[in-house]
Formats: C-alpha cells, structure tokens, sequence
C-alpha cells in the first residue's frame, strides 16, 4: 500500500517578481517543479492581459529549463468546468497563477472542478505558486480588494473567500510597496483566529510541509510580514464607519529572505547563527597562539613576566598574507 | 513644605492637526494650559517658514482663548543661552514646539538653558506640546530623518537624541500618511530596550501622570502605533547595507480616540463598556417583563399555558412611541 502523498510546496509572491535579472523566484518555481522534467501549467485567468501576459511567462518558463509550459485560462465558471482544462492540471508538476485581479479568479475557478483539481494537485505534490492576485487566491479568507494606509480603519477593505491552500489565513501582496498594513489589521482585527500574511513585491513566502509543521520560508527582495492576533483586544464589533480601529496586542514578525516561521506552532524557526569571516581567521590565530602557549608551559616553567613577553610577541607576528588580527574584527 | 508637584501633560501630536474646524487638538491643549488663564508660548525653532507659521498659531491660541500667546525662536545654541527667552519658558502654562526640521529644533535647543527651561517646565506641571519635529523631539531617541515604506531595512533611518520627556522611546510622526512602519521598525529592531511610537497625522498622544504611571490616552482623528520589541528576536547586528531586517516576535498595539496605553506597564488599559442604545431599551423592557410576570406569579397559580400566553402578550406590547423590541436589537 503507498504511503499518503507528502503536500506539494505553496509560492506565495507578493507581486512585481524579478524577470529580467536573478529571476530567484521563478528560478526556483522551475526546479521546484522538476526542472528539466518540469511541466508547468500557468493559469492568467486574474490578468487583464491578452496574449502577452501568457507569452511572457511561457517564455521564462522555458526559458529556465521546464520540459513543458502549457496555459489554461478558464473565464468563466462555465469553462472552469472543461474537462480538457481540468486534465492540464492533472498532468502538471508545477501550476502558476498570474497576477491581476483576484475576484475574477475566484469567481471564475472557485467551487469548480478547476479550482478542486488545483487543490489536487497540492495534495499529490505538485508546486502551486502564483503572484500577486495568484497569492492572495491562496488563503483561506481572501483580500477582495480595498485602499492603503498604515492605520487600521473600519471597512477599508473587503473578504471573500480563497481556495484555502493554506488555511486559516489571509494572504496581502504588494505590501511593503502599496502600504497595506492597514487593511491586513482591519481583517485580523475582525477575524482572530486569521494569521495575516503581508508579502512584499519580489518576495516569495515559501510553505511546505516538515515533519508534519507547515512551514513558511521567505526568500526573494523583501519581507513577509505575520500578524498573529490570538491575543489582540479589539473593538472591531462595535466600531462606526470608517473610524480607526483598536487593535491592541498583536504579535508581529517581520522576516527577511532566509528566515522561517511555522504556520502550526506559530513560532518563528530559529536561524543558524552566522559566522562573521573576520571573526573567525581571528580566533582561529589567537587559538594557535594558545596552543603553542600551552607547549610552552608544558615543557618549562614560564614566569609570569616571560608570559606576558611571549603573548606580545604573538600578538605581533604577522605574515606577509594576513593582517594583524586585532585591526580584523568588529568595532 | 510643598508636595512635590505633578509633571504636565505632554502632547505629542502626529503633524497636520485640524486647524479650520474642530480644532479638536489645538483647542484641548489651551484648555489643559488654563483655557482663560493660559500663557502660551510657542516655539517655531524648527520651522522654515518665517513669521506666518508664528501668526498661525498666535491667532489660533488667542482665538481659542488664551490669555498670553508669545513666541520664542532661539535660532542658534547662542540664542538658546538668552536669558529672555529662557524667562518666557519659566512663566509659561503652555508651550507649544512647531513642525518643520527636528534636527534643526534638538541641534538649536538640546542641552541649553533653553531646552532645560522646557524640561523644567513639563517638571513643574506645564503642558508641553509638539506637532510633527516638536513631537519627535520629546521622545529620549529621537527620528532624524529617513524615508518611508511598511519594511524595515538596514540604515533607512538615522536616530538622534531628544529632549527625553518620554523615557525610553522613539517618537515618529505622519505615521499613516507617510508609511513609516518600515523606520520605526528599524530603529526598535536595533534597540530592543525603546517601545516605538507612531502617532498619525491629526491625532494626538496625550501623556499624562496617573497615580505614578505614565499613560498615553489617544485623541483625534487617527491612531497612535505602539511597538514593543521587549521580546522581539532580531538580525539587526549582522544584517548587511540596506537589507530588510528580521524583527520578530515585536508587540504591536494600534490605538484609536478613546483607548489608553500604561507606558509604565507596557500594556492596554481596559477601556469602559460602550452600551449600545437601542439594546439597553430592549432589554430594559424585558425587565419591566419580567418584574410583571414576577408579581402575577406572586398572586396567583399560573398554569404553563396561561404562562406562555401572557408572554406572547407582553412581547406584542407596544407603546405610540416605541418600537416591538424585537426588532430593535443587533443583526
């Protein structure tokens, strides 16, 4: 009997990804779906581009090595009920949703033999990745569409409901760059038992599966900004209008590239510790020093004044290749 | 012998308070200075307009009803050493530090016998406002500059010192307008020991003594933005040139009109029920109900059917100027 199938990896991009450059994230997009075996399904259905926004990413595509790069663009709930566009995705090792506008998408795929056969293809293993519009459609509680500001106020924004790739969320793009902090603590603020999610532009929020954790990685430009309000007070319920809302004691983590959280504890994931390159030819010298030292003292007395000689000497020496340790380190 | 008296209320206002209407802020802080009997001095240090910002405000003061508005404009640490102007500080009941460039107000002013007059004055009860740099500078570390955007990132701000009236704490202002999550972050990040305040435009925090514990009470149109990094886990050491920077685990509290921060405990104080009108008269109702039902019981032996119907009355009881109170309640 097969053992269940381990959930594919989530790409959570907060928009405006690089394509001309590093292209990190669509890099890994390809090799997360197998590289030179990949076959790669993208989804534009949010654009309100034509041709072009398929040709751009089918290139890319390719052009990063995937084996195959087809497009399904269901417009209607009508066409997301296609058999032939459903079997795309159920051939697909990586599927790609596009950015544009995320209620066109939902409302098109959502509750559709389209939109189940993406959540399929989550669960057998394939990567579903999508940016801006894309990534939003994968919480649970969706970001329809709303206004900027830092500041949380009463309807500055809307919900609807997402495909829930990733549950008990609501995912915001472009974050750092359209200032929407505003409007992720508005939906927490009504919504505490959501994680807010805020991707910046070029920025992925990695989510996979370890060791039964969902865990969520960030690579790319910018940050992933986490609201956790399990112990927020908040008087959402009882705020008029658009009045600034109360949103008092909300944990909030900020992470760069290269730092991790998980989504089932969460709990930011300790990071290895970085060793400073300077740091280290200077310890390692000074333990050399040491250890000679100790020779020394293992083979005659040493007094304490001839000591202290031998240690400035130490200090001293320097190789025609190495500076003086003690101008190598941090101030 | 005197008790020792009570420091003053601070105000630290977000810039670009209400000036033509309500005038809310402006008109709060003549009264704390003594309404009728308020002797007002403003300091427009920081500003680089020329008499118009002074007449703005003297206008303003004496329209609201101050009985002494006057104006003290050290422009170099040689004018802050004037006796005359540091006179006009000792006499006050209100002082009032205008917008424009906060290192020019803290490098004119801090550490002079004119700064040491607005110290003393805050000491001796005397309300102490600022809006915009006049905000910025009350704090103990003080925002010098910087640019805006939601992400935290390595150097995007510079500290300098301030007047120290709020201990342990950075101030920043326009906290919604201009985006300025990104630089209160940084600069909390890299020193975990400041609780960092952003105060939005229009809206004022109003720092006062209560029974030994600072409490920041909101007021105004916008929110006041507390982050409490007491617990946060941070790169901020090792993070390279203008690298978004990993802040995790910050405390964040956004605080409307009407909500209150104990700064000396570090949490929210507990705000008063809001009762809503229209289900204080149902329930009201219900009781005059159930007080009717209670003596008819007291009279006599009620059958259950007798009982139900005498409630179904009741509930059709409606007096010429009410509503049935079913109606009346919370969807």
């Amino acid at each position: 009997m097969p053992s269940a199938p381990t959930r594919g990896p989530l790409m959570i991009i907060g928009g405006a990804e690089d394509k001309l450059r590093k292209r990190t994230i669509l890099k890994d997009f390809v090799v997360a779906s197998g590289g030179h075996d990949a076959r790669i399904v993208v989804i534009p259905t949010a654009s309100s581009l034509g041709p072009e926004i398929v040709e751009v990413y089918e290139a890319l595509f390719t052009k990063l090595g995937a084996a195959e790069v087809t497009t399904a663009r269901p417009e209607s709930r009508e066409d997301a009920h296609d058999p032939g566009l459903v079997e795309l995705l159920e051939k697909a090792t990586g599927i790609f949703m596009t950015g544009g506008n995320q209620l066109k998408l939902s409302g098109a795929i959502c509750g559709t033999p389209f939109g189940e056969a993406i959540i399929d293809a989550h669960e057998r293993g394939a990567v579903v990745a999508g940016t801006s519009a894309g990534a939003s459609i994968q919480s649970s509680h969706m970001v329809a569409f709303g206004v900027g500001g830092a500041t949380p106020k009463q309807r500055m924004t809307q919900v609807a409901a997402g495909l829930g790739l990733v549950s008990s969320t609501v995912i915001d793009q472009h974050f750092d760059q359209r200032n929407r902090y505003g409007r992720l603590l508005m939906i927490v603020a009504q919504s505490p038992q959501l994680l807010g999610i805020g991707v910046d532009e070029d920025t992925a929020a990695v989510v996979e599966d370890v060791d039964g954790h969902e865990v969520l990685r960030v690579t790319g430009r910018g940050s992933v900004t986490i609201f956790d309000p399990a112990r927020m007070v908040s008087n959402a319920h009882e705020a008029r209008r658009s009045a600034p809302l109360l949103a008092s004691g909300v944990m909030l983590h900020v992470l760069p590239a290269g730092s991790a959280y998980d989504l089932t504890t969460r709990t930011l994931v300790p990071q290895a510790h970085e060793v400073d390159d300077t740091e280290a030819a200077e310890i390692a010298e000074a333990g050399r020093d040491l250890r000679q030292l100790a020779r020394d003292i293992a083979a005659s007395d040493v007094s304490p004044t001839n000591l202290r000689r031998r240690l400035a000497r130490n200090r001293r020496r320097v190789t025609p290749d190495e500076t003086p340790a003690s101008d190598g380190g941090m101030a």
